[in-house]
């Protein structure tokens, strides 16, 4: 068995509707504040599709269902562990729109983000969430940002 | 910050050409011996696009393009150490196809697979791949497997 090393995995989805409009939240965190999507921190030995269900029934009160992979996220961490996010999208779900403590849930028009302000590096992931040709935000040694 | 947890990242790529068949590799490998799809090992720090054409490339002669991300495979080790496989799509490629001494590789139709003697639980990867509506293989702590 290969060597192992240490991760952090989280996920973060892009909900559609039958309007074409997405889903954000205005994120009340320190480490993170501004517009983005929900999403959050995968269990230990979590499914990654249970923990994204889980992670936007807790922020919106909506139940995804076929959640899509659609890209991933990572960088190094001052204590060299691998930051991954797993990026979904999912345009089928169930239940009523609420808000939890993590910040307030709306819809907009995709064209409508940059009124907003947007959580850092937020519009590089929207960019790879929404392409169908991009499947990675990765940044590098010297936190340089490359879309793949 | 949150709390890390021990990882081993792994990829897998299924290439498909213009004739809609699929690469194969007849791996000869004492632990997972058998027909699968190329890919192997993360490196530390590097981006998983970049692993990916890596791996290919390594094993099959080919440079793949724009690779999409289609799915996970996950279960803990016996170490509890959660494996990962990344899986891909790629349709776009160049280069001559070659084998390496991990294994032939040859193009099939996808209906031949069954003509082979598969990897173990090879055939519940493929299903993910090759499907629009499932984006995971999760193996629980009983080593069942779910696809999600």
């Amino acid at each position: 068995m290969p060597i192992s090393e240490k991760a952090i995995i989280t996920n973060m989805c892009m909900i559609e509707n039958e309007d074409g409009q997405i889903l954000v939240q205005n994120r009340n965190s320190e480490d993170w504040p501004g517009v983005t999507f929900p999403g959050g921190k995968v269990e230990k030995n979590e499914s990654f599709v249970d923990s994204v269900v889980r992670e936007v029934f807790e922020e919106t009160g909506l139940t995804i269902h076929n959640p899509q992979i659609c890209g991933t996220k990572q960088f190094q961490t001052d204590q060299d562990e691998r930051y991954i996010v797993l990026m979904y999208r999912a345009n089928q779900f169930s239940g009523t729109l609420r808000s939890s403590d993590e910040g307030e849930v709306f819809w907009i028009n995709k064209n409508e983000l940059n009124n907003f302000e947007l959580a850092n590096d937020f519009e590089e992931m929207f960019r790879v969430m929404d392409s169908d040709s991009l499947s990675e935000f990765y940044y590098d040694d010297s936190w340089n940002i490359h879309l793949k």
